[in-house]
């Protein structure tokens, strides 16, 4: 097992290793104590680990109930929040017990938001179920639900008690939501470590990618300046995401992302081909695209509205060499021409 | 004018003065900059105040819309906050805009909550038009909305870029809306400062007891410990409240609870009789009541299930001079003697 200290404004631990699921009730009551654990979980999950967790919790002393929500994006919505909100306070939770949330982004978000908000902040825990949710939402603090509008739109900076990965979970996701995950490790491997490109141990390969985004998050938590590396390939991602629909997913979007904006880089002279290359053929031995299905005109007017617009300007991230970016604000009027050398 | 400095977690002003409404408009944009100002109000303080708010908001450059919700508690619910959400959300509203909240408690939290939630944070500036808002909201940094269970549930702590006290809006308050605020000044002379007993302009009275809470919060932002002091009153308050599915105001509710329990430490030999004396005169010179009108079972019931309450102990506030009271935690089991000396 190996042990992630985060210093955010609370500091916790990020724990990785095998078979924690099973010794999740003593690890969370050492960590947040606490006499009754709310579950929060979706429906695919909770058919294949509920139980365990509940004997966990039990056999540590907890009571548990659960809050079940369906698999899916679409779950991240103001009706499942508020409805969440509810069931915390008709259960008459207080300040000294627990919010777990056992899944996926979607279930660490919602749930999460529900426990920064419920009573001001109540504990909690998180226990990812997914490769994309243990090295992207276990650090950092952004909670949040979507809006009819758009995704993320609600949300709360907040810091969970402990985080338990374990990774033993992983190896019942499908190939593709596997993948989705492996575009963030290729990100931080893009932003600042060329050995994740190589890395097999998956123990390893998390740990390696939560401890990056400790480091950068640890820096700026609120996330005005050098956070922004962890953008790298969202700015298109994020437009590639909307204008799907979201049938490609956030990894997948992200992987898309990335090969666009660093064609953009070379084309720019930030960085020269072999980066590219080399990106372009790690993406592909993930069963990753890497060419957008949108052209220039369209992902430019999705990208435009970008939360992280500040007026004018936008900052992308280019890559210099495989581990190393670079922020750029360029004028939203450049980011058309961008794009189309990116896509190009 | 005076102001006062609150150095909470961000920094910023309460500016106390008559005429400041007018002066909005370049006060915040000083304070908070921007370029669309979302106003949120409701329909009564719109039908006095608005057009000034927006004149005056318009002159400094800024782009307006107005969100307004129907005057009273009810409209502090889960719905108004998810429409006031998607509203903000449907202007386009970013991390460069700004909230303003023109009203009483009830449109500060609502719109304090949802400026701290959406895009896990935009700017906002409260402009109080009650007394007791003006004393007891515009520091300390709460925001909440009331669940179907209980009030106040589900909430944040986020901070003002600036709160804008203009005392002249206070003249079209009701006798008894007014009595409201006062039941909350009285309590910061209870606590802090005996002079609150006699001052009588209304400046001088709002920039003391802002003045005090600032003090207290600023040495406790998360209330773990002298915040407590701020809860004088609130005990058999908020039971006062509830039992009566709160047709009895905060206030109302407040001023009760602190002749309540300070009977009670007379009985335990706190402070003496003369203390209790001179709180019940002052609570009738501003035609507040001091006798519950439920009697210590119903009270005992009602204040056992507090947010305040830690597991099998509460932490009761108990005067030893007028201007001075101390923290102590009693049992549960024993709050109900102490409200039957109370109330007896």
């Amino acid at each position: 097992m190996r042990t992630i200290r985060v210093n955010a404004s609370k500091a916790y631990d990020v724990l990785v290793g095998a078979g924690l699921l099973d010794r999740a009730g003593g690890l969370i009551k050492a960590a947040a104590g606490g006499d009754l654990a709310v579950v929060v979980t979706d429906d695919i999950v909770a058919g294949l680990y509920l139980d365990r967790l509940i004997n966990a919790l039990t056999d540590a002393g907890y009571k548990t109930c659960v809050f079940e929500v369906e698999n899916g994006e679409s779950s991240k919505n103001t009706q499942n929040y508020i409805k969440l909100l509810n069931f915390l306070a008709e259960h008459g939770v207080t300040r000294s017990d627990i919010v777990v949330a056992l899944g996926g982004g979607v279930v660490g978000d919602l749930a999460g938001f529900a426990a920064a908000t419920y009573m001001r902040g109540v504990p909690y825990v998180q226990i990812p179920t997914t490769l994309l949710a243990a090295v992207d939402s276990s650090v950092g603090g952004k909670t949040a639900i979507d809006l009819p509008v758009g995704k993320n739109l609600a949300g709360a900076f907040y810091q969970p008690e402990i985080v338990i990965c374990d990774h033993d979970l992983l190896q019942t996701l499908s190939e593709r939501v596997f993948a989705d995950g492996m575009a963030e490790v290729i990100k931080y491997g893009m932003i600042a470590d060329p050995e994740l490109f190589r890395m097999t141990d998956l123990e390893e390969i998390i740990t390696r990618c939560v401890t990056i985004k400790r480091d950068v998050v640890c820096e700026d938590e609120f996330e005005t300046g050098v956070r922004k590396l962890l953008n790298f390939g969202h700015t298109v991602g994020h437009a590639v995401e909307k204008l799907s629909n979201y049938a490609i997913s956030h990894g997948e979007a992200v992987a898309i992302g990335m090969a666009v904006e660093t064609r953009a880089a070379v084309s720019e002279g930030f960085c020269d081909e072999t980066c590219l290359n080399e990106l372009i053929e790690t993406l592909k031995r993930n069963q990753l695209s890497f060419e957008s299905p949108y052209g220039t005109e369209e992902l430019f007017i999705a990208a435009g509205s970008d939360k992280k617009r500040n007026g004018d300007t936008i900052t992308l991230i280019f890559p210099q060499e495989i581990g190393k970016c670079v922020l750029r604000d360029v004028k939203v009027s450049d980011l058309k021409r961008l794009i189309a050398c990116g896509t190009g």
